[in-house]
């Protein structure tokens, strides 16, 4: 067995690493024309394209990684040959932050940016979580102005509309960190000698959509039994302390109006709460003189974000439709999108604070909902086949192809070893291919040629009831030579029209 | 000094890992125009596009790297935590080998496919040499068929058409490997018992370009003295052996016939170079039938490409027209795509051989001359821009700004402090903005607005010359409030005509 083993050729495995997929045809182009959608929105905006390279050096990045239980963590890295750690980005936010830090002096202020591309994590792989994936980012660098993040909830709108989520199917929720944390602070659960750590308070809140109300308020206090009976440790809150945070969270009013209100009322005397709640009243007040009315963009002091990073306007894309889940449940889609105002992350390389906001798109989420909703033409087109009768004819068979391409058809010559010619309509259909094109010595000869609807002929037997109905829409039609592309176009127009 | 430096906060250095940078604005937009453009003509060919991720396993990556002085360096590579050794792809050819190995039971064959994006390679940077550049691939995986090749071929002939290099300012070249192989071959001079490297001497034959025949004669023998006065040392062969080398590299007509019936008279009666010249024969009818003269795909015996795995036809695209070079001398663009049959990569996987054929375009190098030939608008539009002349009525702002982009009109808000108006207009300025939009107090109670048309404006002392022109064509004027989207329209379409 041993020896056996030894002598066997040491092959390579035929995979990708761990974590990491393909993408192949519709996919590839359904994900480029959503970005490309997406960014025309962008650009409109005055947004400029910026594309840094997928590496960085590790001092670059930082130890801002969104999984705070792990800021350690979480990048591939590697060293160069002069030592310096380098790694690839894990988002496209703080190679933002390095490029408007080296290019401050030459970019306009405020500087609006747009990127997109792919962006890797060093984490446990799991079902649809891949290690590699993409992002599409909107950032204002440079203003404090609430007009900002103001115009980065509407963007968000446009966006989500552009794409093809009608309005009403998704609500674009504001909420301010400076509201929640300005209540720790003067309750003194935050800031210097606080005995409870806030990020756990924040991580508890945002755990509201899941466990509730009672949830939210035995996890702040003294912990919880969740479903599967184990113990889930309590942040160690008072009860009082505990409805204080929970009032906060459940301010949402019957309108923006009345959820500022409320608000004002749950902060406490806060002066930080109370700033973060003026902010949100003029994001409101912004959004409104832009005509985004409350159905597309709402105050909801619900939404926490997990990302350590925000520090003012936080703001969260959600679609509202209904999908089924893995178990047949009902449950809402949910967010596509997120970000807020982070105003230290230029400050780590110049030692100046530089405000900046902005928002990030989960692009494949984005994708899975558009096939969700039947927005993305889910079904490939593939292209016609021009068979091979005669091996000797090829140019004969390559110049029908030609043809077909200058007119502006998607068309391709049998490339694979002609013999079988069952093996080659097998192949078209692989190819999904609406018209097949057939042309023998005989053909040759008489200036003809055969074309072969296949989609049609694939649906023949189940749809079409009557020999008039056979007769009126033959699969197959002999076709003079000099009419190809004609023909062909007009094939492929009736089998579109009929699907 | 000592207790300085250890006081100063260690701030990380804003700048990117050496051998990378950033694109900005109209860069990255052009680049993913020509992408498009690009990747439209391969769809409409019948190849399918394929992403596959941008990390791979050492062990699928191989050592194929096309730097054949160094197989085993040139990439960033990384341990995962089970050990597994991983590394960033340094092309599109080997993932498409480990996907094509992966799927071959799925994919239909012969797999014609295009993939674009990035790639690294870990190698000493310079200037214009950066170490992640974009790759643009097309490869049919499967087939033996020379109609392959002729496709790759003509593709790359209309891609170069349609991205806008006109014809007559390029040439698609092609080759056999088997040509001078098989003529190596036939000399002792390759395979087994050979007393010299055959890569010796097609890298010899490869500076055909730069040193002419004699320099090659020279260094294919005995060896040369260089301009810098530097001894070369030569491959080694007897001046007979390079004469025959030599005939094969010179065989080259005045039409395609001429060039094939040369080789058929240089190959010395080999069989495998036989076999190269009747594929050459092949391809060159294929390409004619489907209408490609010999002004856009030529054979070309002094085509080598310099990559280790080629086994058959080799092409590689150039551009004829002169660019002069950074010493001001005259020269012609050169290779921007090149490419050729490999029928060994899938192989590594497999155990079978996979023949297959592709080619690669150079991104950067096609954009540089699309500059070059002034074929890409190189000014980007940006956007226009609504002044802030008080700081209270941003809403009314937002208003026009969102009005302007709902009529599809690439507009913003200024976003800094607006206290200094020469501040905006600066701003606008440096945003190459076409149109600023100005509402002070007083043009909001009389219900207008003043729009400037900034190109004009900063145009108008150097050539409008009369008093007449200047009345006709006012830098800035007064405007209806509720004109706004129309007059801002009719000011662009006006400065855009002026150019």
């Amino acid at each position: 067995m041993a020896r056996n083993r030894e002598k066997k050729p040491q092959r390579p495995k035929a995979l990708p690493p761990k974590g990491f997929r393909d993408y192949f045809g519709a996919e590839v182009a359904q994900r480029n024309d959503m970005l490309n959608a997406i960014t025309s929105v962008y650009h409109r905006y005055g947004f400029d394209a910026l594309e840094s390279s997928g590496v960085e050096t590790v001092e670059a990045l930082g130890k801002f990684l969104p999984d705070v239980d792990r800021p350690n963590e979480g990048v591939f890295a590697w060293q160069d040959e002069d030592d310096t750690w380098m790694a690839l980005r894990y988002d496209l936010t703080a190679p933002l932050a390095r490029v408007y830090a080296q290019n401050r002096n030459d970019l306009p202020t405020p500087y609006r940016r747009y990127a997109t591309g792919p962006v890797w994590r060093n984490e446990k792989p799991g079902p649809g979580r891949y290690r590699q994936f993409y992002q599409c980012d909107a950032d204002t660098v440079g203003t404090a102005s609430m007009a900002a993040d103001a115009e980065i909830c509407s963007l968000l709108s446009d966006t989500l509309e552009t794409v093809g989520i009608p309005r009403g199917d998704y609500i674009v929720r504001v909420n301010n960190r400076k509201v929640l944390n300005g209540l720790l602070e003067t309750l003194g659960l935050a800031g210097e000698g606080a005995t409870v750590s806030s990020d756990d308070i924040l991580r508890t809140v945002d755990k509201y959509d899941k466990v509730g109300e009672e949830g939210v308020r035995q996890l702040l206090t003294t912990g919880r039994t969740d479903a599967s009976g184990a113990e889930i440790d309590g942040v160690g809150l008072t009860l009082e302390q505990a409805n204080i945070v929970l009032k906060i969270l459940l301010s949402k009013g019957a309108n923006n109006v009345e959820t500022i209100a409320n608000l004002r009322d749950a902060i406490a005397g806060s002066d930080e709460g109370g700033k973060g709640v003026d902010e949100l009243e003029e994001i409101a007040n912004l959004c409104a003189a832009q005509g985004y009315g409350e159905d597309r963009i709402v105050i909801d002091p619900s939404v926490v974000r997990g990302l350590g990073y925000y520090t003012g306007p936080v703001y969260e894309a959600e679609l509202t439709f209904e999908i089924l889940d893995e178990k047949g449940r009902k449950r809402q889609f949910g967010s596509v999108a997120g970000g807020g105002r982070y105003d230290d992350l230029v400050k780590r390389f110049t030692g100046q604070a530089v405000p900046a906001t902005g928002v990030s798109i989960g692009v494949d989420r984005l994708l899975a909902a558009l096939r969700e909703k039947g927005r993305i033409d889910a079904q490939s087109k593939g292209p016609v086949v021009v068979t091979v009768m005669d091996r000797d004819r090829m140019g004969d068979y390559q110049a029908m192809v030609s043809e077909l391409r200058n007119a502006g058809i998607r068309a391709e010559v049998y490339l694979g070893n002609p013999k079988n010619f069952g093996n080659q309509l097998k192949y078209a259909d692989k190819r999904e291919s609406p018209v097949a094109v057939i042309e023998g010595g005989d053909e040759k000869e008489r200036g003809v040629v055969q074309i072969k609807d296949l989609a049609l002929g694939a649906r023949l037997s189940a749809e079409i009831e009557t020999t008039e109905e056979w007769k009126a829409q033959p699969a197959q039609m002999e076709i003079k030579r000099g009419d190809l592309v004609d023909e062909v176009r007009k094939m492929i127009a009736r089998a579109e029209g009929a699907v």
